[in-house]
């Protein structure tokens, strides 16, 4: 029964691009890669895996930093290629500079603005 | 002036991908890609606009549809690689089959369910 893995548009690189949404604030906190391997093992044990293309291997995301992420919903795009999570992120950090999103840049007049605090120093995640 | 557009880190093939997400709502709307005019002009005119992989243009959302994104902020993430928008989407409707999102499939029981409602015909949208 895996048919629904194979139903997904893969690219060359047997990837599809993963956004990740706070099920419950409605943020998107972070946007990754995920193999088939990853997809199943997120399905099947109910918290986020992705595939780091950077260290090329799976990333059960939080296995340094205590950070997992409860899987509420997996849904898919119309075209087949795009993967949307809603997550409970444990401990309120997605992103490794310690804040709750990756998305903390903000365009302003021009430039790229930081505008969300850092929640947590990264030293004190990843000992 | 275009020093914010130099900090992205886009692709070999001069991409970034984009996430669009309901300013009011909340709801993750579409996931597409932008190249460097794209950016740019959706910063000037405060519209989104992608770059079509698939028909290699620009694609100003809603050119035929009608169903233009104005854009109430830009964000970028922590690896300067992922854009997201927070729009305001006329006509309720961002996907090309009527309905509000793209991600209207569910995973459910092993399979991918569609979950939401066409608001609107497609042969109505594009006429």
């Amino acid at each position: 029964m895996s048919d629904w893995l194979d139903e997904i548009k893969w690219t060359d690189e047997g990837l599809v691009p993963a956004i990740a949404q706070d099920a419950n604030s409605g943020r998107v906190l972070m946007f990754a890669w995920m193999n088939r391997d990853s997809l199943a093992l997120t399905a099947e044990k109910g918290e986020a895996v992705y595939y780091s293309r950077s260290r090329r291997k799976l990333w059960h995301k939080g296995e340094e930093s205590g950070h997992i992420q409860i899987v509420k919903s997996i849904r898919l795009d119309c075209d087949n290629d795009v993967i949307l999570l809603s997550i409970e992120q444990t401990g309120g950090i997605a992103c490794h500079t310690g804040r709750e999103s990756c998305f903390f840049k903000t365009f302003q007049d021009g430039q790229w603005v930081e505008t969300d605090q850092v929640l947590k120093d990264p030293k004190d995640i990843y000992e």
